[in-house]
């Protein structure tokens, strides 16, 4: 089966392209390595010396006889994206290329806009080459929990059945976004919804949590293989940093009381969930939701495992509570469903002291890389 | 009190700025003049023969003695939209300022992505030059019935309540829109509901019904005044297109059974909606949305009210039911709610003989300048 990942050079793109290949897959990899670019623009880089596209991809050939293909060029040029297309065919599209980065989105208005136009160009492309002339093509979208804000009820998958005055109806779960990324994701959402409908397009939204971790089998069997850990203000997620934060002595930055609760998973689940949502395509015309995530922590829950992890390594860790730069509850009802996935199989990786120590030791390695004025967060979401 | 009226020159935006001037407003008029090019692009024109705005406020001034501010330009030009906003010091912005018809933006690819950027991206704008240096100013902004789609509920004013495994919250009403141009403003209601609360902006959001009708006390006064009037397929609206249909003797076009319900309201109540808006501002960091509309009519319904006057005119109408260009539910349940506009003091037009009348008188007026081969829908919904 052929599967286009979009968005390959990415920390999760990468990882699904390499475990799908190693599936039996043949991938695709279309990528307009703007990411990197961004990188420079912030002068930030990630933990791990990250290397060029096509060494990588070389690599794995070299070392498992699986080719995967290069597409260079971006998705919001619907003629590139087109002739992508008819020259791969893919069954399904996997699309994690998009800004995904909420203190990106929110550096200044340039920012914002171009994060909107960026994300929500580029998936108005895939629908209508989809509608033109790959109507049967299943496309598995990265969205992201964060879609959902932090609402009194329990957060469903995608959908939500509502009494209300004597009648009944299951309608999109009312969304609260948090950024003007997250708001893009809402703005996708909507706008597959709608081409699902209208033109009996197939596709699935992976409402994904935090993901945390950097090894998979396959990122781990070469350094030149090697997946991307942000670290920084900006690109950075929660887990990641305090581990880096942690093995480099600083403190760990929770932002405001840091009872903001999230959805996490390990990398490892995040290449299998899509491989689920690949081998299980859905039906024609249907919008299909998964809430992507094993386990919900609170931010402090996190920075304290860490410390934990670090002490028991002799590391010296403590804990700061920063003033909050973003605009959210600090202490909310947090329980959001994510029985699909599992119903289709995944078997969750929870998170443990193993894979702490793991995240730590994997962090040390590479401490001396680390810019640490590239730590503390600069974006604000206050006028 | 000082008010910018975005997209001034338009349907609604014109009949507005010319009755808040005539109710003492200071108004200014934005408007890039685009939606005149689309007409020249789509090759339609307006049943009324439209003046350049330059001499419609001219006259205006000169039978009123009121002055309207004319700043012509593009508000996705963020330094456009800044100057103008420095030079103008609105108080209130009344944001009518974008591509407005759903099937505009269901013509293609390129008409969907440039409907959804557009929309986004000046609204975006709006709310950054507002955070910038205009927080006080309270925006009025333009959004659809329409983004509801056809719940089987009841559809309440912006936020519904929702009590779900014994919890309860109230949240943003689920939004089902029908059109990538419906899509569009439910990505603005989006923006502006986080806008709000991130930087503690004003906001109402007037969900408006479908508009009829074209005179209005200030637009009758004068010739060079007068109101556009749209019958074609892509801008021309239910209401509106029956009766010009029925003045040049085109069978009525309703589309599919005719059940679709939707909310509508006579123009001279728009522009009131508006004014009750700018009086009772809202307070900072609320996003406060209204139902706008006065009554909901199936299509059938509409239609066989037109034939009725019309033929007790002694006019020869009859109705076509065409295949459906649209991907809508024709039968379904609609129930709106609209108290709030009512609550403020709306005294609404309701739909009358007298208004049927009169808007056949004035089709007739000018049927001359008909175009037939523009009534017919020609773009469709369907793959």
């Amino acid at each position: 089966m052929k599967v286009l990942v979009i968005g390959g050079d990415g920390y999760c793109g990468w990882a699904t392209a390499l475990y799908l290949s190693n599936q039996g897959y043949e991938v695709g990899i279309l990528d307009s390595l703007v990411r990197r670019e961004w990188d420079r623009q912030l002068e930030v880089e990630t933990l791990t010396p990250i290397f060029p596209i096509q060494q990588r991809i070389e690599r794995w050939k070299g070392l498992t006889g699986q080719k995967i293909d290069l597409y260079i060029g971006d998705i919001t040029n619907y003629e590139f994206l087109s002739q992508t297309l008819h020259q791969f065919e893919p069954e399904a599209i996997v699309h994690f290329g998009e800004q995904r980065s909420a203190p990106f989105s929110m550096i200044d208005r340039e920012h914002a806009v171009m994060t909107q136009v960026n994300n929500v160009v580029g998936t108005l492309n895939i629908l209508y080459v989809m509608k033109e002339d790959f109507p049967d093509c299943h496309l598995v979208k990265l969205g992201t929990m964060g879609e959902y804000g932090t609402p009194n009820i329990d957060i469903e998958e995608g959908y939500i059945t509502i009494e209300h005055n004597g009648r009944k109806d299951t309608l999109p779960y009312p969304k609260q976004p948090g950024s003007f990324y997250h708001l893009s994701k809402v703005h996708d959402s909507h706008n597959i919804h709608f081409a699902c409908k209208i033109w009996g397009l197939r596709a699935t939204d992976l409402n994904q949590g935090v993901v945390y971790g950097v090894l998979t089998d396959e990122t781990g069997r070469d350094e030149l293989l090697v997946n991307r850990l942000d670290y920084d203000g900006v690109f950075g997620t929660a887990l990641n940093r305090f581990c880096i934060q942690a093995a480099i002595g600083h403190p760990l930055t929770v932002y405001g009381q840091g009872g903001q609760t999230r959805g996490f998973l390990d990398i490892r689940d995040t290449v299998r969930c899509i491989e689920i949502a690949i081998a299980n395509p859905t039906e024609a015309g249907k919008f299909r939701v998964f809430n992507q995530f094993t386990e919900m922590f609170s931010i402090v829950d996190l920075a304290m495992m860490v410390k934990k992890a670090g002490i028991s390594m002799g590391l010296d860790v403590e804990i700061n509570y920063l003033e909050n730069p973003r605009v959210e509850l600090e202490q909310h009802y947090f329980n959001a469903k994510n029985t699909n996935l599992l119903g289709l199989g995944l078997q969750p990786h929870y998170l443990s002291d193993s894979l702490l120590d793991s995240l730590l030791n994997f962090a040390i390695k590479y401490k001396e890389r680390v810019d640490k004025n590239h730590i503390l967060p600069k974006v604000s979401w206050h006028r």
